[in-house]
């Protein structure tokens, strides 16, 4: 196992990160503060995770409940949230409560707000089960829920007690989630990491197939690039824009073609790609920085391409409300070097559209 | 006009205490950092106030949206604080938003958890229009919601840019509603501060008829109290529940006679009087300050008897399940001098029934 220290001052945390940390009582018990312990899960992991984790909880002696959330993004809003606040409530749970995410990033999501809410705040432990939340929620407080007119849109910046994340149940994620974690993976090692995204060139195969020390060091790495991005914009003012990287044109994509049907990582891999061409085309790097990039994404089995029936219209005016465009002129992440992404609204509108092309014919 | 300076480090904040503010635009421009401003208010304050505060925002450049939410607690929930993210997000408001809440405390509860909360928080700033609100909550960045099962169950903790109370407002104020917040005005002098105690004892009448110099000071005296103990417990974890003085036996009342009937400060001016009774019984102070507190709270127009029909065992019940006593041991804040107050889990059992005898028959 490994541990990674999230140094926010009073509000750091550790990550834990290794096989069968779901049954190992000592990741849990030093982070409940209370007796009352509420898990939040979804129809899909509780027949998988639930009751091992119910068990070691109670046989540790912590008043337990929980919450099945129906699974899916559709269900992310205030309402499915009040179920958490019914139950709560229903049990009496007190300030000293403790709330346990064991799910992907909708409940991780869902559960942080729950938390930072129920009476102000009150504690929570991250048990992320998908490899995108091992690698994207455990790192940079955010939670919260969203509103029909947008993503993400109510929530709040909370950070967990301690982060769990158990490599041993992606062996239960599809092949195709799998994926679409190592999309954003590859992300850290684009933006900020090139020793990192050379070690995925020569270890994408291990980290497919399911081998454990290899997705350890994938969860360890991406999650200590994050934390050194953060660690400098904890309320996401500049830097940590770069985050973003792929993101604007892939929720252009995720809008266009319904969310679900392409999965975030898929999007944020071709969008990724999409930033790199642009920023080829402006001369910022070289080809082959996008060559690799592509080569190393089909080795993941992520999709390269923008969808066919997209024109560049509708992906401008997709983009154009993408939440970080709100302000008005669209900036874009891009590239100046591999390892190296920055945020510009300085890009010629003619390469933006070849790039449009180019993504959508190859 | 006062300024007192609430320091909280890099959240330290102004309250801006006079007359005629509303219409004083360097109260507000220098709080404003977008161009974005949304007014939220309600039925009974918007044919008021709105129109003045709208056009100064409107003259001074800004971008102006208005939502008025129906009045009352009834309405203090996660549906109607959805009204106010309906309207951000259909009008496209960013992250450089400003929320203005212009009303009493469940505005002003409200409005702050939707800027807590909207894209994971943005500024706002508090214009209360109460008495009540004044005092209360212009200092300790509570903010929240009711839930069915229990009232502010639902919230943050989150600071506004700046609060401002523009004591004229008061003059529209039901006495009955002015007498409410004084009784929290009281409240001030005796956990902390025998001489503002003393203060009112002398100038109670002017500020019941309306005085602005003696309203202005009362405003200024309880923030300053208030700021003092919270800013030594930003969070709530221990000396600051003395604020609650009289709140677990005015909860009571609140509760039994369903809310509205009696207003929150006529419940805890019985209140109060009930914890100094219960005092005076532990030996703790003398009758003396019983008797001076109660002469006080009858000058201000303020109930001083708990109602007939409230059974001892009736009000031990719902005292159990305040929020205070979901821990377990019911914890009560008492007085052990004028002006200085005190939490604590040990009385005996009988002087609590002979406070509450007493405080129903005299």
């Amino acid at each position: 196992m490994k541990t990674l220290q999230v140094d926010l001052g009073e509000r750091s945390y550790p990550i834990y990160i290794g096989e069968q940390l779901l049954t190992d009582a000592q990741c849990f018990i030093p982070h409940i503060k209370g007796k009352q312990v509420c898990i939040v899960t979804n129809e899909t992991i509780a027949p998988l995770y639930l009751q091992p984790l119910s068990d070691l909880l109670i046989d540790a002696g912590f008043t337990l409940e929980t919450v099945v959330l129906p699974d899916g993004e559709a269900h992310k809003n205030l309402d499915t949230l009040n179920l958490i606040f019914d139950k709560l409530l229903g049990s009496r749970f007190n300030r000293q409560a403790t709330l346990v995410a064991l799910g992907g990033g909708v409940v991780g999501d869902m559960t942080g707000f729950a938390a930072a809410s129920y009476q102000r705040g009150v504690n929570f432990i991250q048990v992320p089960t998908t490899l995108l939340s091992m690698v994207d929620s455990s790192v940079g407080g955010k939670t919260g829920v969203n509103h029909a007119l947008g993503k993400n849109m109510i929530g709040a910046f909370y950070q967990p007690q301690a982060v769990i994340a158990d490599v041993s149940v992606l062996r239960s994620l599809p092949v195709r989630e799998l994926a679409a974690g190592v999309a954003e993976v590859i992300k850290y090692g684009l933006i900020c990491d090139a020793e990192f995204f050379e070690w995925l060139e020569d270890n994408i195969a291990a980290v497919m197939s399911g081998d454990a020390r290899a997705q350890i060091y994938s969860v360890v790495r991406s999650c200590e690039d994050k934390a050194r991005v953060v660690a400098a914009d904890e309320r996401e003012g500049g830097i940590r824009a770069i985050l973003n990287l792929g993101h604007t044109f892939g929720h252009a994509i995720e809008t266009a073609q319904g969310y679900g049907n392409w999965l975030h990582g898929e999007a944020v891999a071709t969008g990724m790609l999409m930033a790199i061409d642009l920023s080829c085309r402006m001369g910022k790097v070289e080809r082959t920085v996008y060559e690799r990039a592509e080569r190393l994404l089909k080795a993941a089995e992520l999709p390269t391409r923008s969808p066919k029936d997209m024109s560049n219209d509708q992906f401008l005016a997709l983009m154009a409300v993408d939440k970080k465009a709100l302000d008005g002129g669209l900036r874009l992440v891009l590239m100046e070097a591999l390892g190296q992404a920055y945020v510009t609204a300085d890009f010629a509108h003619s390469l933006l559209e070849q790039t449009l092309d180019h993504a959508r014919n190859g």
